[in-house]
């Protein structure tokens, strides 16, 4: 890109030109108040001090690399927390605690096997799959029955009578067209999926990959039981072999027995905890300013994007306002929530303790999406609120990061929507492009290298950009 | 993310809201007037058909793997001119063909060699270099100097005295905290370094690599020599091996002797050629509009995302219009240039004979800065013009690529700039979030893998919806 030689041919008449409109620029920015102005130098030094000295990169290695995976339960989880109390300490918070709670404690045991079992092939044919979080187990004989394709809950529907004694296949496409909308369309299979085929009688289900990725990778997460039907296994197959699977089933194998065997496992309850550490406020110290991301990860790789960067740019915020010297008015607490992925008992606790404390919660902020190029916020809150927020937007331009979809009361993501029951906390979620974030999500793929240290310091800065914002200024 | 429990606790609610606000939008929608309408329908067909059935992505894959490095003159070159016609003709071109220019033809020669030489270490330690696109190479012998590190032209300035018999090392940072201004800023000592330090008697000059990237890849790209000067051989260094070397010259290697040698050399300019598709324009056939990016790629690696994302987004804009059955009333001309790297002589040679053949260029947009998330394009033409282009913000809104970055009369690329001098043309820079890109831009990683499908599709998108509004409008 940008053949040098023809850029230099022309560029200093450009360089006189930027020259002359930057002293004009200048002049034209020094004319407003000054607390205006102040902002934007704050502004200014906050991106410089997070773009050139960020320190979320070298946590989230350190993260990914010697913790990995943490589900709760795990032993992941509990050296998860030891490097959440460290990191929080290290960053200058001048408190750090944590706050117990119970969670789940869900096992996926030995590798997942899933085939066709029948003479016509040699071996059986071993599909990409990987038994759905908190999902029960086949037992050892696994599951052994015909398997019945069906697109969508609509399609299991009108054929219901042909369920009885089969594993039903959910086949449902991701649809990219609905960009940032399309994992909230499919994930409805691998949430509700198992029940709906278990009250039609199916003995497991299997349901395509949440992704817009074409691959080998299976991708899991959590699902739903409904008490009112039988709790029967489920996995998650890669698209790829969504596909193949779907061929089989048109060609050679329609009749044939599928074999699957799961060795998932929901033990009793265990102790986790939210980890905390926060910065007394100098003015109003009763007035509470949250901002977090969540511990707990898938166990296929390293919880990277889901959701170790919501977690460091959430601790960047409060390393960075103390590099450049701010103290803030409220107190700022970073909270790094327990059990977001398969129970939200993190946030429920957050939310009941800060009820029964009688605590202030004025804001609240999430990031939870991975740490792709930042657009804005995802704001549920007030509409006084809002029109506080939207006269800030020209802070956030200049970073391209201006995008601010509104929800009057809505929330900003699973761990801070809690707290909107009890408060009339201002929900902010940090929104991103957002394309590749669902090719790793919840997959093998989920580690370190696929996160760009530019983009997730950019997500960093306008988070803190917003804290310093309703810090000052209140909403 | 998203904890479904909780999610889907609320859901129904939020379903049915989602359901009666979707009504009213519809009916508010299908108020204005009829031509309105029919660009919204054009513009969800044109997104459909790339984002589920895009071509992009695999012609890049066939491109990348098939092809691989493109540079002027080589035999690679030659690969790529087949494939840029073959696949252009699959795409539904009525016309294709080439168009000759002449094009230099450097050759990088045998693997470069640095380090410094000295009893004191045992071996030679070799850093990661890479000589720099036109430079002369050493020799066999080799340069054999003591290396003098400035930070800027101004150093240089400052310590001219002491250059003569050196070999000139430039520290200059990739400055992040300027976004997509960094490369600009930067390159500066990539292409007029060599020149810059042969004016006071440097024998060679080594540059920190252009990136934002920490790591051991150099970077290379293009040099321009100022013929008052000698021609001294020029290499970069991946930006870990600059700060090794800095604190070499810091420490105990600050009077030793530094080898390098580099084996390229330029050979007599040879044949390349510009390739072009068209679709002739059923109303105004004497109006065209160029699409393009470039052919031309540096060789470490296989010009994935310069600029092979470009090319197949040019050629997937003509697919799409196609695809949906729009009958372009202008002709639409994808160009697959020659030669931007180092030289230019595509984009010269396509204006030249734009105008010998006295034809009407309306518009040129360009893809050349890799394929990610798109945030708009910049704009290059008239203040009528973008007038014009700015009442179609709102069909880019939905897709988050509805920033428009105007310079009255600038250009919007390399290749399309030169249609300016001659042509009231305007002028489209495909542009994107752009943070990513330099970490692998001329160097080993700039490969297929690091391109996300989702991303590139919604390139060509936005495009193909640029074109066709100019086309179906004017400007």
């Amino acid at each position: 890109m940008y053949w040098e030689i023809v850029k230099f041919a022309s560029s200093i008449y450009h360089m006189l030109k930027t020259l002359f409109l930057t002293i004009i620029t200048v002049f034209s920015i020094a004319v407003p108040a000054f607390s205006q102005d102040q902002d934007s130098i704050t502004v200014k030094k906050i991106t410089d001090e997070i773009l050139l000295n960020g320190k979320a990169y070298s946590n989230l290695f350190t993260l990914c690399k010697s913790v990995g995976q943490r589900l709760s339960g795990s032993a992941g989880m509990y050296k998860g927390e030891a490097w959440g109390l460290q990191t929080l300490k290290d960053a200058g918070a001048e408190k750090v605690y944590l706050q117990e709670c119970m969670v789940p404690h869900w096992v996926r045991g030995a590798k997942e096997q899933a085939g066709f079992k029948t003479k016509k092939r040699g071996a059986d044919p071993q599909f990409h799959v990987l038994a759905i979080g908190n999902s029960v187990g086949t037992g050892d004989k696994g599951v052994l029955a015909q398997v019945i394709e069906v697109k969508d809950f609509n399609e299991l529907e009108r054929r219901k009578a042909e369920v009885k004694g089969k594993i039903v296949f959910y086949n449902y496409p991701f649809n990219k067209t609905l960009l940032r909308g399309a994992y909230g369309d499919a994930v409805r299979y691998r949430g509700r999926g198992a029940s709906a085929a278990a009250k039609y009688g199916a003995l497991a289900v299997i349901v395509r990959s949440v992704t817009a990725a074409y691959d080998d990778n299976p991708h899991t997460g959590a699902l739903n039981y409904n008490d009112s039907f039988p709790k029967i296994p489920a996995v998650t197959i890669s698209t790829k072999d969504a596909d193949n699977l779907s061929n089989d089933l048109k060609g050679n194998y329609a009749a044939d027995n599928f074999f699957l065997r799961t060795n998932a496992v929901m033990l009793a309850d265990t102790i986790g905890h939210n980890v905390i550490g926060e910065i007394r406020g100098t003015e109003f110290p009763n007035e509470i300013i949250t901002i977090g991301g969540h511990m707990d990860s898938w166990d296929p790789a390293e919880g990277a994007s889901d959701d170790g960067t919501g977690m460091v740019q959430s601790i960047e915020v409060l390393r960075a306002l103390k590099a450049i010297g701010y103290k803030p008015k409220k107190t700022i607490r970073i909270v790094l929530f327990a059990n977001e992925e398969n129970g939200g008992k993190g946030a429920a606790k957050y939310a009941e303790m800060a009820l029964a404390n009688k605590e202030n919660h004025i804001m609240a902020m999430e990031s939870d999406g991975g740490a792709e190029y930042p657009r804005g916020f995802s704001c549920g809150m007030t509409k006084a609120q809002y029109a506080k927020v939207e006269q800030w937007k020209k802070y956030f331009e200049p970073l391209d990061a201006d995008k601010f979809p509104f929800t009057e009361g809505g929330g900003g993501g699973a761990d801070i929507g809690p707290l909107q029951k009890n408060f009339k906390t201002a929900q902010f979620g940090l929104s991103t492009t957002g394309q590749r974030y669902f090719d790793m999500h919840h997959s093998a793929l989920d580690v370190f290298e696929k996160v760009n240290a530019q983009e997730l310091h950019l997500g960093a800065t306008v988070m803190t950009v917003m804290v310093y914002l309703v810090d000052k200024y209140g909403l």
